[in-house]
Order: structure tokens, then C-alpha cells, then sequence
């Protein structure tokens, strides 16, 4: 309501009232107002009130939902469902313009405003996170894969003889596949084992590069956040050596947002060496629905160029995702989860070695991973090779979700590459293992049931004493009687 | 509720109520069922209900909503906000995995059965529309420009030789750098003038092909839906010089879906020559917010390459979108709003002629362009070529959206291609017009307060009196005094 | 947003585009104020988002929602689920205070404002509806029949020795309950054959007052709004009657609003006679969900006595719902709605009389109901009493909602009362009969389906060959193979 | 899904997948189907997702929501706006039926089973707050006062001598008005003082008892919570006298269910003596907007009886929000939060003390009184007695909402009744006070908040030094320049 509408309102309730109520609006624009000149992640988080209330503001302001608006035009924002115009707040025409996906749209004021608001609540948030040297970034609607094909697209018009992409090898599919759909050769580099940890070879690296000619490598592609007993890659090093060669170094940063770490190393390499953008997954490091990332770097312009490259509007979904995650948590939110996700990570690194020294393995030695962990399966492989992939789908069953059994011996193809060992990021790492991760927004209660399951289905493999069959039965909880699924459960209930 | 929760239930509520609401449910499972059976859009629209029904069941089969999940990996579909988690019916996974975009996630069973079910029924919509013979596609929330740079990328894998892309010339930027993006030359193909209209120039297409060597070209790239005096490329010629060169043909079908016409030239063009892919845009055809596509294909297994080209998941919201939509308008829904667009055009037509007539200029004879209109501007050019842009303003501020103003000699530099006549698709139109489109969900409102604010801003331009500034005042409407802004008012006002 | 922060926003997004954002703002805002300003239902209805932006805005200024609030008191307006918050839109604290149910609130001038504005709106509707002369009124969250108690339980303060209500018979539970809840003695008048009508025996009325003494009498208690073949009561001869004998007027015009007739008698009753208040449902006529009521009157101290009587708060939910419906529709859309009830009102009369005679009865002659209509049932009644009961059954299993089978003979007690002919209205109707009924919001498929139902039950049960079971099968519609349930079918489905 | 659809899913998505789903999908079944077959508040919590799932399971079986419906009854459940039927998850019909309001409506199997469901939970919570042997209750949707009045009206029947009602004063508008709707007379019963506290005088009550007979009272109407100093009613003597006397006894219970010390006085009295009826709000005790009560017994016929008075339908509104509240919160859920408010309580009490100490004043001792506390302002009083009522509004614009400040000397007429000392329970109180309440749902920083705000209130009063316009200036927060409201702030900025 404007002011002219609290005067009117005076006459019918009494002008006191009016006035605190027109004053407890002001708080809200207050908030919108800090905003607005910061571009800052509110400090303290908001309430669902006040984001909605900014929410309905900027829808209108647009055209699509002008009162008077006439449309001729081949796109107009109309909507035929009611239900998919409100998911939206009746935010229809996404972001960007043909031209750039980071321009401002004159059918859409309201959209461009969240649009530039959340790139730049989110810079904020990754200079809290570590880098904070970060110039420029925008979200862009794509998975960190084909956001990293963007970038590789984008240094293909810098580098026209550009063939090769130097890869210290991660086995996930999607970041090479990055590589090949962009139309590039990826250099496979394989790690070294330290300990218990593999590691960037950075000599091996510099060889490819003195073997294949600098001006002939597109860049040099490196991982922070990946599962153990891989840890992030010697960024410094990778940058120092980009640097002395000439050559563009691209990071995916899949969920190292999330972990002091990752973006230490990122904020580190930039300043010693290059590193030209990094690329971050919106849904691990925010706890938003999947299809979104981040692209950042610490030159304006490149970081402009790649969000010319996108042709055509994109969608503002997980960019409102985004911007109502953060204004909800606020940066001590943000900054709550991080350190909940430490300290899950410690008490996780504990129960496992407990359960592993129970079971006569041994959590493996990665103290260069912050998120993921891996316990050996060295007993299990022993007694049958079949047991390794069985522990897998008991897990499954079991409603254990993200713990991930790697076997040994595994070959696979991907786009034509043969990787042997593949999802051990090592041609033959010398155990079997499993890994448990502790990511953004992970329980005590995760980690607890984990280890319970994880307990229960070692235990009944050893015995081996598969008699009793697994999905068979349906047990009641002695306490309340409650039907629990297998001898798991799924059935939550407090007793269990 | 499961039948054993009915039994329950009849306790409580008689029997023979409970019966009969258990019948209900059973009627909201039917439909449901054909859905799952048939894969198809329903006939008749679904009631939100049965939609949220839906929906909810897919949701409590995706293990982050599962009562007993405990999650340990770095993806684990958690939600920060629950204004997030509500406006995706918590279906939080996206699509697609890091192998395929079409693939199946373990983790998400009910948001793979959403992406199953919308790539099929999206299909039966595309045969519905008039591509009867199309074989696969799938949705991609991308943008029509930005998908179809992953089809030119997936056809680098097969034409590693090709350099080229053939383009009939439309003055469009995104799909233009939907080439440069991709990192391909195109070669851009001059139109040529038919009465008023700009078509294709197939002598010179072929003359291209020739000098430049069909296996040095990636393929051809036409255009149906655009802008008049532009018309939709001659399909079928082009599709038969593809066959005939073996060069893959992509066709932008940006906002054709919504045309029985344009998907007429691509079923022709098809049948009777080679058509590899045809991309449309969501939000155009269908209604929904802006930022998805639909790749589609005559060959299954082309189609299938480019699904496996977008390297990681992807977000679920544009296929959630047009998945509610088709639910919701059902096929005798999106037949009305086909044949809607098409009395719209005629109307719109006609009093687009009457308008022009009555000030001194012509609609022009564009008869192949089944949605777009052109209307001549040479008086107001020759009174000033100020006027022609001033016009653009003028409708802007009076809420006017999607009229497009061309003025004459315009030149441009586009991804560095420099376009004379930039926007007019040709390097000398012989008029500067103004264009008005009849899209999808277009009402008889917008094109009777179309004309009627036109009407006033031409006789005003006319006049030359722009005494009265444009945006200083405000009236009061006539019959009801409510408070109407400028000479056309931002306030809707039934009276006015 | 205010004008400072349009203001910051220039410097983000280009000023022309803020200030048409915020010209759109305003748009909206002036539909606020000129319902702050006039009180009065817009003729036009407002979109979805101009109501919600209002409702936020009342809701911000209610002191749960104040950003800097701290509550110490036994009522703040807490809310424990957030499901249960967003579905009030956060107006928490309900309406009026201890003293008055149309007071407002120091705590919630939000909701003190849509309080006010609801009854203003509530009250235009009323004389659009044709009772314009109408002075005051109140929503209620309270059935009609509660709230007619309220009203006796306020007479009763001015009429100390009154211990009887004169109250010529309708059938009808809930408004005899309202009297004896009250603690009166209800004096039944039964009503005199007028043709097949059921009218208002003014001369037995004016006997009992006599009879009686009118100084003991509380009220007449009439009615408008009822089943066929009973007609709205002889409200001006009762007004009269009222007025002569200084006995006050309690209309119960449940359903009436909806009907021009009822509305006009009103009017007319007060014109000429008197009439204290009339009472009317908010779901019956309004088309929201049931709870609600308003209690209406020609002298406005009288109204605000009975609004003084409800001692407490009371839920603001049906005021929400009704004032939402009212701003959605407009003026306009009301007044559609009351000429589509007329419409459907002589579409199923005609159907119903056609029905009847191809069955061997007789659609009842009953003109001075406008809303209800009666079908004679004697062929089936002669057939066995039995198959009257029989048909109302297979009505509600095939899905006619509403449609009402009267026996004859019927003998039911009610709170100590003994009614022959109970539902007829009538100690010894001559017919039994199959009541429908046009109701606002009633469609042209409603009408149809209903009449093709019960065309088959009759024929079914003519036959008396029930041979093949009404409950048994399952059978497909010939045209699309769906799945109907029974002879007539539970699945909607557009071939049938 | 049922299992036929969970079977044809199988086809698009791999079976053990689905399985899967199926099994997640039958835990949320499991837990609906305890609800249904134990009728308790489940101990813990539901998610959203499962009452939501619950709810439109509910819906889907009203006939409003059939999809083969047609209707035409004056009464069908339609609904004019989504918005309207979205925000009742389509539960339309309301609950109850003319005859009683805990009835089943043949129309709305779903609301009908809510209704029963909502009831018998609520039970269950009254049993847990401590009322072991209650043993039926209903929700009804209007305020206590008028749930008081019911209960009066029931009365009244099986009484018909009764005139009196004997009711310990209390200061509290609609509890004294429920008595003068329902018709009776009031015998006011002043309290005695004994130390700070006002309390029950036994002698009296039973002296008015013989003065007018038992046989002409109605009931003697008691409370429980109230505004210290007032403490709750020596419920057991009443107790013991109603039943020596054969009289009825109605506890009003308003806000008491949230004190185990309430809840205690009332098993207590039932079972050493008589209490009919006890009355509680919805809104109070369980954080959900106003507007519903709860009538509770120890008779269950004597229970429905009352519930069998109210005539007509009403809104399922507030049991919606009861039965969504309690679901989310779990009996352990609730359990929490009574515990926090004994929690609040005592550091209530102790904040207050020191603030007392600190300005001279002294926190009343009222020990029997669990909720509300009293802080002398003789001080206050003496320096001018028109600071004592500044101090009201001074809190009132620094958004401390529900501190009462209480002067002395204070005359007012309630409905023909002058009470002196009005708001104090007392004709002479010696002290002038400020109350603040520890109700349910309060938090540390309301705590905090209210006596730093208070203190500050004290301090600018007691400086006399007014010259600072209370209200005049904006300051800026120390910390972060964010704009704060007078001296002590609308917005809250977490600095502060």
C-alpha cells in the first residue's frame, strides 16, 4: 500500500493503528531497501514473509502481469496454468536476452532485477566462502557439466588452434563429458598414490604440455571437490604452471563451495597463478532442486564473455531457488551450515574408523579431502568379489542413499575413452572401499543410521548366513508396534 | 489411502460413504493409469486435483522425501527453504543423470517417471500438431538457441570435417550465435523478395554448397516460425538438397509448434527429403515460463546421441511446467488454443488492414507467414525517421509489448558478422514496418487495445502537435472516474 | 516497494523500465484505493495477484508479522505450522474483539481493515442482489442457523416476556434447532395448498398472534429460500402483519441472495412492513466453503446489537473467503453468475417436465419458487413404496448429488417436536416427489448428466428387472475404452 | 498410485526402482493408517509431505471433488476461486449437518472422517495435558465466549428454572457476555486478597448458592486462566460445592490447556466433585488463527447433547488447523513446547523481578497463577497517574505487544453491569501493575526484548525528561547503520 492508501485506511480504522501498521511495512522495505544498495546476502535471514512480499514486488513490475498490458509479440509471458504461473510467483520471462543471458530484458524489469540480484548475492557469498578475490560471476541455468562446456566454447574463440584439454583424472562422467561434447580432446593424467591419497602428478602434467605444445592446449581442466581417496587437485601448482605456459585453467568446483578448503585452494591458485573460472553446482552447495551452477572468475571480462556465449533467454527457476535459499538463511545461516557440515565430517571420519576397526578395515588416510570419505573393503573382497557389489544394492534397499561401493578391476568406456579402474580415479587402487560423504545440510541422524545399517548389512554378509532373506520380512518396532520394513526399516519411527 | 486405510476408515465414516470415496479415488487412478498405459496426453484436461495427486505420489517416491532415508553422498536432494521444496512439489532431483539426460535416476524414481512421461507426452502433442511421423524427442531446459548448439555439437562427432553451417538469413541473434557458440561458420544465405515477402533463396544455397564442399558443411540450419515480411524456408526444397548432398538439416522451429502450417513444412520436408532434428521453444508453443526446448527427430537413435551429449543432470522445472500445462489443457485444450491463434491471426489481420488504410499505409501481403504481420510505416518515414522510432517508444509506454518497430538501415555487428537491414532479414527491404504477431493465447483484448492505443499513437506522431507531452498527465476515464495514466492509460478500466 | 527503493533499483536495472515497473505498481495500487475509498465490490474482478498483493498487505500490518514484535500477552497470534500460516495468508488474530464481533483490533489492523472492508463489499452485493435499502450488515462465522439464534438471543433482551416464535413450517432442521437452541417455543404454522404450492396461511398466522398475545410473541420467523413445493413465504403480508401487531421480523433467507425474487421480497417486506434482520449463507450463495453467514438489516443500531452479542473473537476465515470470491469475480462476475442460475433454472425445468411425461408424471407446478423444482414420484410409489427410497439411493451411487426423493408419510421427531409429513413441508402432501434444484454456480452439464441418470434409475426401475446388478459392473465407454464404473459411470469422460 | 499403477510404472522405469517408491509410498500409508485405526496425535510429527498427501486424500473423497459428479442440491460445495478452494485443500463442505455438528455428511466422506479424526485427537492432547479422564470433546469453530454460550443454552434445557449463573469475577469481557447472550443473570462473586493474589472466596459463592437456591441456578461458571493477580479458581471446592448442591459447573478453561497446573485443577474437580463442561481456545493453546474452541466432558452424552444445539453446518476451518498443527507437532512436539513455556515462565519471572528491583518496584507474588505475572507501578503511580497509562501506550508503539498495564480506579459498564476496579478483578486492588504473560510459543527473545524495551520505557518516564519526543526520531544501529525506529526500534536488526 502506498501512502496515499494508509490515509484512506485511516477513515476506517483508527489513524494509530494505521500508522504502525504503515511503519511495520517500512521494516520490510527496509530490508528489501539494504539489499537493493548492497547487493549483499542479508546478514541475518529473512522471513518467508518479507520474500514473499519482495517476490510478489518484482512480479509486478513485469509486463506480464500489467494490468493494462496489451501482447503482439511471439512471446509474452502468458501462462495457461494457474498452478505453474503461482510455482513461479508469475516470474514467466526467465532471464537474460538473446544477446547475453546476464541482460536486462525491457518486458521483464522485475526478472532482470532478481536476476542481477542474485548473481550478486551470490558473489557475496562465494568471497565468504573463501575466494575473496572473486570479481565476477553469474548462475546459469545448466548442470556444472554443460556449464564447464560453456567455458570450454567460450576459450575456443581465444584459442582457435586449441585441441587438447590437460585432465588430472576424476572418474565422473559429466566433467568429461564436458570436454568431448564441446568438441575437445581430453588428456587423461593419471594420479599418483601418496599414502592412501591420489594425487595431481604435476610432472606428468607438464610433460603433456611440453609434449603436446602449449598453444595447442585449450586449458587445463582441474577438480576441487571429488570422492576419496582422490583429494582436490595441487591447485597452486596447476595455476602456477598455467601461468608459466600461457594456458587457460578452468576449475570444477563441483560442491567445494561448501568446504573452506576447496575455495582456499581456488583463492590461493588465483593469486599465485591463473585460473580463469570456476564452476560450481548450485544444488550441492545450496540445498536447491538440481539444473543450476555457478560460472565465477576473477576477470570481469572473461567472465562477461562466457554469459554472451549462451544464445537466448534460459530459465530463472534456479535462480530463484537460489536467491530464496540465501535470503532465507542469511550469511550467518550460510555460515552455520558450513560449520555444521565440519563438524558432521569429523563425527562422521569417527564412527567409520570405529565400524571399520570393528570389521577389520581401516578408514583410509585422506586428510586432504574435506567432504568424502573411504573405508576399506579389503575383508569383504576376500571372502567374495560378489559381496562388494552385494553391500551396494543392501544399502539401497536399506534407504542408505549416496554411500557408493567401489569394487575392484572395473572397466568402462566413456565416449569412446577406456578407463580402467574406472570410479576408483586410478588405473588399480589397491583396495576395494565404500564411500560416505559428509556434504551441506547432512545429520547426526544421517550419520547414525548409516553406521546402524552399515553395521547390520556387514554383519549379515559376513555370517554369510543369507538365510534369511533380506527384502523378505516386515518387523513391527518393539515399542510402538509401528510395521518397519526388512530389518532396516523404512519406516521411520522414534524408537528405532 | 490403500484399501486397508479404507476398511479402516469404516469405522469411523459408514461404509457405504466410504465406499463411494473410495470409487472416487479410484476414478483419479484411472485417468493416471491411462496416462502410465498410453503415454499420451489425456483428451480432456485433468482438474488440479488430480494433478496435485499426481504429483505428490511422484514426490513420495524420490528417496529425499523418503520417511526412513538416511543420505551420505554429496547429492542428496536436501532443501535449504521450504518455499523452495513447495514450489517443486518436492521433486528435487532434476532429470536426466551424468551419462544421459534422458536417463533414469536410482534415487529419484518418481522425477524419472516425470521425465519418461513428459518427453512422451510432449511427443503425442508434436504428431497431434501435425509432425506425424516424428519418432523421439526430449525436453531439455535449455533455450531453443542454446539447444540448438547441442545439436550442431552432436553433429561434430559424426561430421568431423565440417565446418560450415548453411543459414537462410533471419535476423535473430540467438539462433545466428547458436552457430558461433558451437564454434562453426555460418554462411549466411541471402533472402529473396516475392512480392513482399522474403523467402529462401535456393539457387544460392545450392551454389554455396557447391563452393564450399558438402563434407566440409555441417549441415544446413533452416527456420520456420519468424517475423514477417520473412516467410518460413522452403522445408521441402531445403530437406531435398540435404538428402540429395547428405548433409544433416536442423530446423529452429522456434514457436512453430503453435502453427499447423510450419509443422506441415517439416513433416513435408521429412517425408520427402532429410530433416535430422527440429528444435522448439517451451514457452512459446506451450505457454510456460521461458527457459526450456524440445529436440526432436525422425531417427530415435540421432535423437538419443544428443540426449547423451548434455553432460550432467539437468533441472526438472521446464518439463514439471509443460507437464502440468498438457495435464491441464488436455489435447481438446491445446486444439482450441491452436484454432484460437488462428482466428486471432485473421482478426488480427483484418483490422491491422483496416488500421493501415485508414492511415495512409498497407499491411503487407506476407500470406506464408501464418503469425506474424507487417504493416508498412512509409508516410511516418517519410515525415521523419525519427517517427519510426519514436513510435517503438510510444507503444513501449503505453504498454503495448511485442509491437516491433523496423526502421530502415539499420546495421549491426552480430558475434563479428556485421548485418545490413539488421532485423528487416534482408540488406535492403524495400519498406520499414511494424510488426504484430497472433501467438498462442493471444485474445481478442489484446488486439482490439493493440489497435486502438496503435490508432492514437499514429494519429499523435501524425499530428506533429506533441504539444501534449506523452507521459505528463492523467486522466480520469469517463464513465467511472477511475484515475487512467498518459493518453492510453496503465490502468484497465472495462469502460475504457 | 516505496518510491526510495524504485529509486535504488534505477541504478541496477534502466530507469525507464523501473518506472514502468513502478507505473505498473500503481495500477494495482489504485485498484486498492478505490475499494479503501468507496467500500463497494469492483465491477470488475481483480486478478489473482492484485488480490494477493493486497492480502499481504494486510498482513503486514497485523503485529504477528511486525519484524521487531516481542509478544508477552496470552494471545499473539503464534502460529505453530507453517502450512496452517500461509493458508490464512498470516491474518492470524481473527476478527472484532471481547466487546463486538465488528470491532477492531489495536493487534491486527490488517485484519481489522478486511473485517471492515468485507462487510462493506458484503453489504453492496446485497443491494446489487435487490435489497437496496438495506442499512448494515455483518459476517458471521457461523452457520445460518447459529446465527439466527444470535439474532432471537438479541431480541430476547428487548422483548423480555417474549416466549414464542411464530414460524409458518419449512421442513428444514437447522432454523426450528436455531429457536429452541435459543430457548423459545417454536409455533408451527402449517402452510395452505395453493395448486401444487405450499404457501404462507396468513390468516392462521394472524389467529395465532391473537391467540397468543403479541407482547409474548419474540418474533415472526419466515423464510424464503426452500424446496419445492413450499414457496418463499408471503414476506410482505407478514411484514405488514409484523409492523401492526409491533411483533419483530426474522427472515431466513438461506439460499436467497442468489435469487432476484427473495431479494425483491425483502425489499418489498421492509417497503411496506417491517422486517429487523435477514439472514443469509455464505456458501449457499457465494460459492465458498460452508461456515458462514450474514446477518443484514434496515436499522443499523439494531445490527450492531447483534453484532455486540457475540462474545469473543471470532475466525476471520469466512470473511477471507468471501471477500477473495467478491474481488475475484468483481460486480460484474456476480451478476453473471446470478443470470446463469436463472438460465439453468428454465433449462432444467424444461428438461425435468419433458423427463416427467416421458416417465407418465408431472413436473410440479410451483412458479413462486425460484430456485427449486419438484417431479411428481406417484407412478413409482404405486409400483411399491419402496422404490421411492430406492431411487434416492441410486441417485447418490451413480454421483447426482443433491437430488432429494420425499416419501409420503414420513413421521420424525425433532428436539421434542413431532412433524407428520416430514420433508414435504406438509402433513399430507398429496404426491411424493424428487426435488433439484438451481443453485448458483450450477452448470449446463450438471443439468444434463443429472437428467440422463436419472432417465436410466427410472427406466431401471420401472422395469423392476434389476436382473443385472446397479453396483456390479464395469463397464467401457464405446468411444475412448475407459473404464466406467456402473450403468452410469463415475468417470467423467467426454464421449459419454 | 494403487498397485495396478505401480505395476504399468514398472514398464518405464526399472521394478526394483518402483518397488521402491511403492514401499516409500507404504510408510506414509502406515502412519495414516495408525492415525485412523488409534485416533491419538501421533508422538511424532508428520511431514508436510504426509499430511499434505493426507489432505488431498481427504478432498478426494467429498463430492465436490468427484469427478463424475453432478449436482443439483442448493448446497454442492462449489467454489468461485481457486485461491478459495486451494487454501482448504478442497474440503469444502465444511463439518456436521443440520442435526448435529458432529455428524457425517453423506456429501463429504472426507470432511466427515476430518471432523471425527480432529475431534479424537484433540482428546488425546487433553488426556496428555493432564485432563486423564475426560471422555469426549468437540472442536466447534466460534470463540471460547460463545462456546460458553452453547453450553449455557444446552442448559437451559435441562434446567428450566434456572436463571443465575454464579461466576467468581474475572475481568474479561466475553466470558461475561456469554452469560447475558445466553440469557441469564451473572452473579458476580468478588474474590478476597490473599497476599498479592486474588482469589476464589469459597464463603460467598456458597452464601449466593442458599440466598436464590440452587433450583434457580443455572450453573456456576468458574475459570482457570486469567490475568495475574488474579490466580485460577479453587476448582475443587467448586467442584465439591456444585455437586453438593446438584448445580451444574462450566470451567472456562480459555488458555489453560497449556498449563499442566490448569489442566490439574480440572481432573481434580472432576474428580472429587462436578464439572460439566470445560471450554478451551483453539487459538491459545495450539498456535492456530482464532476462531475455534473446544467443548470438553466428563459425560459424553451430556457432550453431545451440546454439540446436537448448534444448528446447521459449520466451517471445518479451525479443526483443519488443530489436526494440521498437531500433526506437524507430534504429542512430543507439543509436549516441547509446554515444557518450554514453564521454561519461559520462570525466566519471565526472574527478568521481571530484577526490572522491579532496579526501578523500585516488586514482582507481585502470585505463585497459583502458571502463565501471567504482575509488576507493581506504584511508583509509577505516585509520580502522576497519567504515566501509567503512557506506559501502555509507549510499549504499544515500541511493538511490545500484550503487556497490560492496569490503573487503578478504572470504572466500567459491561452489558448493564458497572464494574469498579475494572481489568483488576477487584473493586480495590492496592496496587496499580503491568501484567506479561508466558503463553505458549513464546520465545527468550520476546523475553529479552519486552524488559529491555521496558526498561526503557521506566527510565524516560521516570527522567520526567519527555522533552525527546518519544515517537520523533529515527535512529541508526552502532553496528550497521541500518535505520532503527524511535529509541527502541521497529526493525530488528540482530545487533541489536
Amino acid at each position: 500500500m502506498n501512502s496515499e492508501n494508509f490515509s484512506i485506511s485511516e477513515k476506517i480504522v483508527s489513524p494509530s493503528y494505521i500508522r504502525q501498521g504503515s511503519q511495520a511495512r517500512r521494516s520490510h522495505e527496509q530490508l528489501i531497501r539494504l539489499l537493493l544498495e548492497q547487493g549483499k546476502c542479508p546478514e541475518e535471514g529473512w522471513s518467508e514473509s518479507t520474500i514473499e512480499l519482495f517476490l510478489n514486488e518484482l512480479a509486478v513490475m513485469d509486463s506480464n502481469n500489467f494490468l493494462g498490458n496489451c501482447g503482439v509479440g511471439e512471446r509474452e509471458g502468458r501462462v495457461a496454468s494457474s498452478l505453474v504461473a503461482r510455482r513461479h510467483y508469475r516470474l514467466i520471462h526467465g532471464i537474460g536476452r538473446s544477446g547475453d543471458i546476464a541482460a536486462i530484458q525491457p518486458k521483464a524489469t522485475g526478472s532482470s532485477l532478481l536476476n542481477k540480484l542474485t548473481n550478486s548475492v551470490v558473489l557475496d557469498i562465494l568471497k565468504l566462502s573463501g575466494v575473496r578475490s572473486v570479481a565476477s560471476c553469474f548462475v546459469v541455468p545448466m548442470a556444472t557439466g554443460m556449464s564447464l562446456t560453456l567455458c570450454f566454447l567460450t576459450l575456443r574463440h581465444k584459442r582457435p588452434k586449441g585441441r587438447y584439454i590437460i585432465w588430472p583424472r576424476i572418474d565422473q562422467k559429466s566433467c568429461f563429458k564436458a570436454m568431448i561434447t564441446a568438441g575437445f580432446e581430453p588428456v587423461v593424467v593419471e594420479n599418483i598414490l601418496e599414502g592412501d591419497e591420489l594425487r595431481t602428478d604435476m610432472e606428468a602434467v607438464e610433460r603433456k604440455v611440453q609434449e603436446l605444445g602449449a598453444e595447442n592446449i585449450l586449458c587445463v581442466h582441474s577438480t576441487t571437490s571429488c570422492f576419496a581417496p582422490r583429494v582436490p587437485d595441487r591447485l597452486e601448482e596447476l595455476a602456477t604452471m598455467s601461468a608459466k605456459y600461457d594456458i587457460p585453467h578452468v576449475v570444477n568446483n563441483a560442491y567445494g563451495v561448501q568446504s573452506s578448503k576447496c575455495m582456499h585452494l581456488i583463492q590461493q591458485g588465483a593469486r599465485v597463478g591463473r585460473i580463469d573460472a570456476f564452476v560450481q553446482s548450485l544444488d550441492k552447495n545450496f540445498m536447491v532442486p538440481v539444473g543450476g551452477a555457478i560460472i565465477a572468475g576473477f576477470n570481469e571480462s572473461f567472465i562477461q564473455e562466457i554469459s554472451r556465449m549462451y544464445p537466448g533467454r534460459a530459465s530463472a527457476s534456479p535462480s530463484l531457488d537460489v536467491l530464496i535459499t540465501l535470503l532465507t538463511l542469511g550469511a550467518s545461516g550460510y555460515r552455520k551450515l558450513l560449520a555444521e557440515q565440519k563438524e558432521m565430517y569429523t563425527y562422521l571420519a569417527q564412527e567409520l574408523k570405529r565400524l571399520a576397526a570393528a570389521h577389520g578395515e581401516r578408514l583410509l588416510h585422506t586428510p586432504h579431502n574435506p567432504i568424502s570419505l573411504a573405508m576399506s573393503l579389503d575383508g569383504l573382497q576376500t571372502q567374495s568379489s560378489k559381496s562388494v557389489t552385494q553391500l551396494g544394492s543392501m544399502l539401497f534397499t536399506r534407504q542408505v542413499s549416496g554411500a557408493r561401493v567401489v569394487a575392484l578391476g572395473n572397466k568402462q568406456m566413456v565416449s569412446g575413452h577406456m578407463f580402467c579402474g574406472f570410479m576408483s580415479h586410478s588405473e588399480a587402487y589397491p583396495h576395494p572401499y565404500l564411500n560416505a560423504a559428509s556434504a551441506v545440510g547432512i545429520t547426526r541422524d544421517d550419520v547414525t543410521l548409516c553406521i546402524k545399517r552399515l553395521d547390520k548389512c556387514l554383519k549379515s554378509l559376513r555370517k554369510e548366513s543369507s538365510t534369511r532373506s533380506v527384502s523378505s520380512g516386515a518387523n513391527k518396532c518393539d515399542s510402538c508396534g509401528l510395521l518397519v520394513h526388512g530389518s532396516i526399516g523404512l519406516l521411520k519411527c522414534h524408537h528405532y
